[in-house]
């Protein structure tokens, strides 16, 4: 993920509608940095399983975290992993029923995840993680103790090998279906902040802090 | 997934926060039903894969579908896939940054993947996912021809076992540190759907249909 054009290997390659097909860190980048969301895929006895977590990216490095005891952590760390992350824009309805479709980003990644086992490390990734998605945050809040370092698992992985894929516009019917009289278009979909909601437990006078205002991903 | 107090094994079986898991089809079957969006996990030469598409239910079983040309569909078809759902609620704040948390309905699948063979089923399945979404659609459509069946694989997995993962409520902070001036609380979030954007080759005259006014899933 060095560089821009790096050429994808057979397994990344995307064999089916290519012409929605990226590659670069140019388009993978914003599509991990527009949502946290995501789902780590691993293998356990050569079965299959995928958990949904979070993410978050430092330069081409991604990492993810939860506890030391999760089994899905300990699994993975030290093998293939590929993560996953989707965003659907809106739903794409079109003259017949196989054109429907959705428009969305996604980008997939393949690398293998290791564990950042230096606690000094371990504390500063936390750091990077609450503050990437909340700035000033970390500051704000009571200081991390040792404890919760040992009990917490980060992995991370290079990412060796990625693909995005994206689809954006209108339907594409075939070109006869255009002279139907059919509603065809796109019901547009997005994730949506609601107002912050203070826990009961907040001691009186203290306020919503900055990085809560018109909060949003990225 | 006949039974709704089927004993997880261990391939299922959460092992970390118990206490927000679920087995049986009551709490699962609602959160499939409440996004179509999911990720589906499968190995190939003993790597990890996992690739965002749309899922429906029919009962005990779960499909999802594709080009017949598709290495994704190709590659998992008669083997061990994992099927996951993950809607985020919200944003979890704490007053340690190792509380911070998400708010979420997850669910976990698990079995072997078979493609939809006959024609006809496959024209049934396809009606029941648009229909599923948008009640009366399939009916309104262009009808779908035999080419286009053959270019459609669906696959479809009897839920042989499953895990749902559940999280509301405020931050769980440590109890000494509720005395702290730190806001904590949720940011919740929700899929906003935005008004419908009309095809610009709609023929004049042609009215949204009703099954697009005020869409939600499920």
């Amino acid at each position: 993920m060095n560089s821009p054009s790096k050429t994808p290997t057979d397994r990344s390659r995307l064999r089916r509608m290519y012409e929605r097909g990226g590659y670069d860190a140019s388009t993978i980048y914003p599509i991990l940095d527009a949502t946290p969301m995501c789902t780590v895929a691993y293998v356990i006895d050569g079965k299959p399983y995928a958990t949904p977590t979070i993410q978050w990216r430092e330069g081409d490095h991604v990492y993810w975290h939860g506890s030391s005891a999760s089994r899905m952590l300990k699994k993975s760390s030290g093998h293939q992993v590929c993560l996953t992350v989707a965003i659907t824009d809106g739903f794409v309805m079109a003259r017949s029923g196989m054109h429907h479709s959705i428009n969305y980003r996604s980008a997939m990644l393949f690398g293998e995840a290791h564990k950042v086992e230096d606690a000094d490390e371990k504390e500063a990734k936390m750091k990077t993680f609450v503050d990437g998605l909340w700035p000033g945050r970390w500051d704000m809040l009571r200081p991390v103790t040792s404890q919760e370092l040992k009990a917490t698992c980060i992995l991370g992985m290079k990412i060796d090998e990625a693909a995005s894929k994206v689809r954006t516009g209108p339907p594409a019917d075939d070109e006869e279906d255009y002279t139907l009289p059919i509603w065809a278009g796109v019901l547009p979909v997005r994730s949506e902040f609601l107002a912050p909601v203070a826990d009961p437990r907040n001691l009186e006078g203290v306020e919503l802090p900055d990085h809560l205002r018109d909060f949003t991903f990225g």
